[in-house]
């Protein structure tokens, strides 16, 4: 039986509590697993508990991660610096830590920097959510079919980088290994970025006087192009504050194509305008067609090969007393 | 029986037909109805009538109305110009006309200089829609509990009105009445900023030399906030076009939320990013609470009362011969 500790039981804390203790230990590359979890939240704690969560609760950090053999940090991005720093003197050796941030480089330095090289620590971020937050929002099956960002260095010892990826594939995502640079890249422009104009849609027609009046005309339009800006202030906080370089370079992109749409619109620029539609059109339509959840490459095969892992399940984490 | 002449047979003339076929003639204040469908391709036409849309198809503009009470042009906003142009010859007197733009200051200026006399306009838009287009998209429950836009001025026949109440009435939506200016207004930030952005997005990332690296990575908050993209080009470009005004101020807001956004990312202002947050939480959680779809003032009644309307069923067009 492996023992995995929680720290932080919000919707991803909790939902990776609920999958893996749903899935069948049998099928599961990870076997019987008992989850422990921590919050510093007694009432959040209280909720995962409630929502079967987890099997057992710690009262502190220290507690948590005792005997613990993998330890998966799901706190707010800039707490995990803190928490990273506390768990130093309580990591027992071997541990292999994982988190599940939406930003990676700053993660990784931390973690580079304030864990005792005695564990190892590979990065993590399932590309999977919800406007929802809290453990009365978390959902087994958030996980499914979903991409999950992995960062390794060479350093990296394999077999902390295999039981990552039996974590990953035990609540049924698909691990994809990723530079954390080029990750913070890539979901600023499409994760960050629809955050982003999520917010300034409703920041924007909601301090308008004419709101009282516009709210009522607003249809599932509006509802779907504002639904992330319902998210978790403090997770969307840190998440915008550790990704500046990144987000950055798609802010002035959307900064470009507005004053280029503007122009457009208030020349009459019909063609232009059409040709702008019919791209993006294309664009999104092929991005729906190629099954976005696979990992490039992936749509390749029609049917994917059953890999021979002989090596799974044969990765050895330290055994903890009881 | 009322015969009405659907123009333009896409995803809101079919549904609209839909909805009118599919409405209990004991029930609908219009009663029994006749759908004569047009579309200028015949490929539409055809479409719509395998999915039940019309009751009949006419071959020409001039076979559409020749026979109607009551003509909906549902075509593409810069059409309707030239189809109010051919209609001011063909169309019998006493005619109730009304359209489904989703602009309305131009279209109103249009029906008042093209149209005759004889005839009567009220503008309508529905507010519902969906990112595919066609009749293939139709549903008759599209405009179910939707907020329905009329435009009326003091000079339009009461008939008239009455005669569109119950047209929106029939296929499940609700009348609100609105100045064409403000409607444009107000749509340009609820309905068209979206879109807008949903379009930049899109257009930002997928023309990043990365975007093939990146697409795999976006999930559901990307898909969400893209969907608009994915509507009909022709449709959304006569919406751009016809709306500069409204649009122009919003996309004004929107580069000053994007520039103060960039300047607090980069200075790491915790403090005013948390705020900008949890202020547009609690707009769109307050707008969702709201029962959007509420016309403004509705929602103070618990129930909705039951209004006497002597006059519904009252309203006299013309009749015709078979």
């Amino acid at each position: 039986m492996i023992r995995i500790a929680i720290i932080g039981l919000g919707l991803i804390g909790a939902s990776l509590g609920m999958a893996l203790r749903n899935a069948d230990p049998k099928e599961s590359p990870l076997g019987a697993v008992e989850v422990i979890g921590f919050d510093r939240e007694p009432r959040v704690i209280r909720e995962a508990r409630g929502r079967l969560a987890i099997d057992r609760e710690a009262r502190t950090l220290a507690e948590a991660v005792r005997e613990a053999q993998m330890v998966v940090v799901a706190t707010p991005v800039r707490a995990m610096q803190e928490v990273f720093r506390e768990l130093a003197t309580l990591l027992p050796a071997g541990v292999v830590v994982t988190d599940v941030a939406s930003t990676k480089a700053q993660v990784c330095r931390w973690a580079a920097e304030l864990l005792p090289r005695t564990v190892s620590f590979v990065g993590g971020h399932p590309m999977a959510g919800r406007e929802k937050s809290g453990p009365a929002a978390a959902d087994p099956d958030l996980f499914r079919e979903a991409i999950y960002c992995l960062t390794a260095t060479g350093d990296t010892a394999p077999q902390a980088i295999e039981a990552v990826e039996a974590l990953v594939r035990a609540v049924g995502a698909k691990p994809y290994y990723i530079d954390p640079e080029e990750h913070d890249a890539y979901v600023a422009g499409i994760s960050h970025l629809p955050l982003l104009l999520s917010v300034g849609l409703v920041t924007a027609t909601g301090n308008s006087p004419a709101w009282k009046e516009m709210a009522p005309l607003a249809a599932t339009g509006f509802r779907d192009v504002s639904r992330l800006a319902s998210g978790d202030p403090q997770m969307q906080r840190d998440i915008l504050l550790t990704n500046p370089h990144g987000l950055t370079r798609w802010i002035d992109e959307l900064i470009r194509f507005l004053v280029t749409a503007r122009e457009q619109i208030n020349a009459g620029d019909a063609a232009a305008i059409e040709q702008m539609l019919h791209q993006a059109k294309a664009t999104r339509d092929a991005w729906l067609e190629s099954k976005p959840h696979l990992r490039p490459g992936e749509a390749d095969f029609t049917a994917m090969p059953t890999v021979e892992r002989p090596s799974l399940l044969g990765f050895r984490l330290p055994k903890r007393e009881k």
